[in-house]
């Protein structure tokens, strides 16, 4: 059951229940990457957002009110997801994201052709291009989906999955604050400090990735609409771009603005690029915490041993009993193939040529699920992971008095040269710290009574 | 509808029409990705090649024929496809796939007790870890699935798309032998070549790319599967690795033998890192051809202008009649995510601890959608794009008449100062060579005309 | 001609000549890289600046005044570059920079006691870890110097050329904004916009990324000195941290602070990598500039030639009178090993362990090789390309006036289908747009006239 | 003192001592980078050798014999390393390298002048172009030197080192191969097996390296030589590619061969991208190898503490006695900066345009960097840390003996459900496994004891 669509290079047959058009359909069959290729519906979401800011400003500016209306009534159903399944098409098309544009153009006048005549498709009344895209072109229109749809997945998943981490985290440090352990650095044993105050520094790491995320997305509430096919804004009338800002500012309650130079937001995406790459520190930090946790789990009787954490299923399939730490899995994996979109980000915006950047899909399409798999995984990591952990207080207690480099503290009062003597001959004889402190006589009970106090050292 | 399953960990709520158990069920709960990041089909099916295989190895070592029967005809089933909908697990789990693991061995149990008892599920007769999984750990079947779904993708889908675009280049080189082109080096005109030599150049970067995939593969047929937990074999019985090469070798047709040092082949990813470089470096050869092909293509009329691409699809939603090369920007797109998902796969591979690296179904995942991606994108690209391509014949024929390069076989009569002097008097005053090279005096109207052919400079 | 120097592990033979002492002279015998990958002077001169203010603040608490002034004046004579033949060491050393640190201490109290007793070397009066190193630890020392490093060469080289190059750009974009050109989409013709249009894009690309390098620094003005070992300050009297901030920002007139949270100043490198980050979006900023300079340069007859840019030197060895974009090329090596920089940096920045992340001596030399590289790059590629360009008017006006692309402006009147078959038909027969729009009869000669009209277009 | 040389942009003033003509110094001045940013030796040297063999073949063809003599003379003095102050060029220059190319071909000249007239410098009677240059591009000689720089380093330095750290390996994994030690997956206690296996998996990861690099060198023996300018072989005799390859062949001992198509080997540098690709693989190897010794290091009384490494400095400037495993933090980092040239190198490789790359100095100083660094990294590592590891055999009988993960040997007997149960009850009571397996009464004494042998178990 087909109709017949067409477009500037001709005919094309159509399943009879798509609401999309000849272009659409072109490009389901000349980009054959199947299902798990696809667009994400968070991008074509925020180009239907486009359209419905974009049939409000046309209207004042001529715009048939009964044709804007029903283009803005088919944006919205887009919006709620309602139309998802007439978005067949894949990340890897043309890379200005046209043919997606096209897509939602088509399907909003088929969808309005449908409400205000009854037949679903074509291009009358409504025209895909002269009505639904008018004012606008896929250039200025996707780069400004793109920045939405980072925008509205940051501030809707990342954000929150970020300060739940940052929660649990600063709530282990918090809870653990007086829990004095061994510190370590080169992996080898140093000076105490408490469990709490190793938290501490994850929970700061996080504060500042949220503080570099908000400096990031100052560039991307920047929008591209309103330059259209160039920058220079040939055929939207004066003043589109800072109206179709403020309209769309309007519909999501967000601080969009007109970007100040459209040259540089359509044949750029330097501030996409620069928001991955500060997804790529924040995968970097979580990187640092969970391996962290993973080598203070380790165990249960040959590893540190300091951390017990949740056991969410069973480990081996062939170690019975066994139980690992599969939330720091997830988590670094997650953070591998951020670092990794990261470079495919910096690959796609760095190869633009003149008035175009040209890898936007697949920029947009790794970062959406870079801030999906981040905010999923840390929410996770944060609920199955660091709120269920025990530290091991009685093993944490153990390893700090044994601790070798609680000689520091006596390096003030004799000295760097004669403490490294106390310590080395206490690890060569298998001595405790006092027993070698004593035995060389470089220092008497008292004073190394006094100063050797791992809680006083933290 | 529920029935009840358990682990070590206690009982779970599994749905009646499952047929996996309670440790895919706790998997499920969790990583809550969602479906587009489902563990990929490819990597399922070749664990159940495993496990097909390893049933007929262990029938030979004591496993109850009947038992056996069922878990082979159970595994069969996943391979033919006929039960793909009961893996839903995430790519996103535990880092050694034991859940992607035991969901296979839940699934061909729960399948084959449905066979021998006409009751779906459970562990009776056929047990998920004692039977299925028998003489085998994740650790040594994961990184053995993730070879031969590499090897299987590589040989099915990549190879044949890479002999389909080597042979139209080839092709192309072949059609296009006799038209004479400028050559550009630096972006800056150069001495003639045809246009076949350009190609020719690029099927070699290609017949280039083949050879070092079938380098990388060779790491690729060695198998992991009998190292079982740490890479001893503990609980294999002798020969088991040698063995189930042998089967898996058998039924697919293919070269695999055991790995001659399971330590390496459990703890490291090596042989995959590789290979995703080999991806990598592929990917560096098409974009170079891609963006070769797109400046020769730009135009129609301010552009290089000597290649007409085909035009699969109206351009712009704005500009009417733009035609967009965009079967390259697929391709480079392509690119793009494939040296990001190396980057991913190089951090995966860089951070194993011990006995196990804990990356693997990320890198399986990151490996196996880029030899999708670079297996589609090429055949379309090959397709789509070089198969219809036509050289403007007559604006490259205008370009290397007009060329002040062709200086250069003046050279070795005149010498390289006084080519030099004629080619930039040319340059400055607007002149064909031949008019500037008479002009200065440095060489008589025969001398140049028996010398600068651009025929006789290819 | 030696003498003899000690440290905890016994006597080394150190030259006569020399002011540093035993470990300096370890670490040069087990580390033979070779002078090629010598740790940056920057980084030694930070280190200084570091002993330099906590002589002042040692002094406060204690440290005898004759010490301090002695180990004031060595320390800023290795600021101003007086001693830096004593810095022989590698990078590549321990991943704490302690050996850096103590080549610092050493040649410190080497020159020091020199001062004070005639005598070079040794560790009376001033010894190296107990005077100079007081209240501190290489652990807190050397991210605090990798910050001051990182800070003063943005301030003093990167900033600097930034801003000579936008001022360029900016230059370039008001001086030709009236050279009416045309555009280019996917390198496929595209509506017109001026020259000067296009190259206010790229200075705006520069405006931003000198924003993002701000919001970076802030970040690096936060000091981790005053953790001493772990980050608990052992050893450093109360307030050490506040107070060698503020002298640090007293000599350098720069607004350094004290790190709000010392376990993440000294496990993390968060702050290095982000700007590694920025350093890197940067390079994509440049890199797409630069080819488009590139792209428009191209020529001198077969490419696009719209500029002409400077003759730097000849270009080829074979072929005579050839002038390249060389600055262009060089700018482009430098943004990928800036690119490449990043990847190390990231790398190392995800590696830490515990207290200390053990990746700085790398990830401190990588990201001062990346500012140098883009510092010189920047402002060679603005005084000997971008200052030196010229536009070919001629042939820009020659290409806007041919292009089928203007037939845009005449969708608004006659719709988007019917200036199809006007571009597509000049296209076909090799026909002005306006030749074709009166062949097809879609619109009369006046109304044409009126709204084909490039320089209205833009 | 001057001297004026000249080139076809004009006259220039060149330091009287220097050989260099006026090409050099032109870049002396327009790529001020300073001495560290050097074009590498290797690839100076490289390049001098492929002017001596051109001379050997170019007086086949009729180069004056006396000059031939004085070229061939001059080339070997570069080569022999008399002359290197004559190179001060930066790899920052023109993308084809053609200033290097230059720059030898003017030191040859210079110094073969000095020869056979007496007076440095200048054209007569040797020209840098006409005689020196002959026959040759830089777009053929500076791929052509790259290759052969990369052999030599790789051949050289590189595997003898790697060779060096695999045999250190194969001889810990046979020095400890009854060594039986507790299994760590996911950083959890697993099964048994012996130190000396853990290593031979090590040894393995270093033989497949090996194996990778000697695939990837095939494609570097390939000479891009007799191309010329574009890959045509204008203006270089007929069989000239042959015959260079031939004599570079004869003069190295090594197996070069002219590659099969010459405009693969101008505009790609796909094997220099494989090349470094592979080393990137190495760096992935080793970072593992490393973070394993690091971790079984760890200690010395609050970490694994199963190997004792050697202690080549005092760790810490401020915790007297510490010792930090230096060696391991060096290989790492030098891995993570060979892993972010591969980053480099592979944004240079993608880039070419048409018939040339142009990131060739980059991609060549950075790979020869790569060699360089892992080179010397991996020959010191093995030299003063593998080679000085000792097992701590006490500690390491400790652990195995404590290890719940033995109970996977009572699997095959009991079932996974019941060892699940005894490993579990083990733990949560504190028990060893004979205690928790006899409590429960899942096995009797003496089945226990019969299987439960870790010696038996590796």
């Amino acid at each position: 059951m087909y109709r017949i669509e067409s477009d500037s290079l001709g005919d094309v047959h159509v399943a009879a229940d798509a609401y999309w058009g000849a272009q659409t359909q072109r490009s389901i069959e000349n980009f054959p990457f199947g299902p798990t290729e696809t667009m994400p519906i968070g991008i074509v979401r925020a180009i239907a957002l486009v359209k419905r800011a974009a049939a409000r400003v046309n209207r004042r500016h001529g715009l048939d009110r009964t044709l804007a209306d029903a283009i803005e009534q088919a944006a919205q159903e887009i919006g709620d997801g309602k139309l998802d399944d007439q978005f067949p098409l894949m990340i890897w098309q043309t890379g200005s994201g046209t043919q997606s544009n096209m897509n939602v153009n088509e399907v909003i006048a088929g969808r309005a052709n449908e409400i205000l005549t009854g037949t679903r498709g074509g291009k009358v009344p409504v025209h895909p291009n002269d009505d639904v895209n008018r004012g606008q072109s896929s250039n200025d229109t996707f780069p400004t989906a793109l920045h939405i749809a980072a925008v509205e997945a940051l501030n809707g998943d990342l954000i929150p999955a970020l300060g739940r981490l940052r929660g649990a985290l600063a709530g282990a440090a918090l809870a653990w604050g007086n829990v004095v352990k061994i510190g370590r650095t080169h992996l080898q044993d140093a000076t105490p400090l408490t469990l709490g105050q190793e938290f501490s520094g994850y929970a700061q790491q996080l504060s500042d990735a949220t503080e570099r995320l908000r400096q990031a997305k100052v560039h991307l509430l920047r929008l591209a609409q309103g330059g259209t096919a160039v920058g220079t804004g040939l055929n939207a009338p004066p003043g589109f771009g800072e109206d179709i800002a403020a309209e769309i500012a309007a519909l999501t309650g967000r601080a969009y603005v007109t970007a100040p130079n459209k040259f540089e937001a359509l044949a750029s995406n330097d501030a996409l690029v620069q928001f991955s790459a500060t997804l790529a520190t924040l995968a970097v930090a979580l990187t640092k915490i969970a391996n962290d946790v993973r080598l203070l789990g380790s165990g249960p009787r040959s590893g540190l041993g300091e951390l017990e954490l949740p056991a969410n299923e069973p480990g081996s399939s062939i170690m019975p009993g066994k139980v690992n730490p599969t939330q720091v899995e997830m988590l670094t994996m997650v953070a591998a193939q951020v670092i990794g979109n990261h470079q495919a980000v910096t690959v796609g915006g760095m190869q633009g040529h003149l008035e175009l950047n040209v890898f936007k899909p697949m920029i947009g399409a790794a970062v959406l699920r870079s801030v999906h798999l981040l905010s999923v995984g840390m929410a996770s990591f944060a609920t199955r992971c660091i709120e269920g952990i025990e530290p091991n207080r009685r093993r944490i207690g153990d390893l700090v008095e044994r601790s070798l480099m609680l000689v520091t503290a006596l390096a003030p009062e004799i000295g760097y040269d004669n403490a490294a003597k106390i310590a080395k001959h206490a690890h060569e004889h298998d001595l405790s710290l006092r027993e070698a402190a004593l035995a060389l006589g470089l220092v008497d009970e008292a004073t190394f009574d006094r100063l050797v106090r791992p809680g006083d050292m933290v």
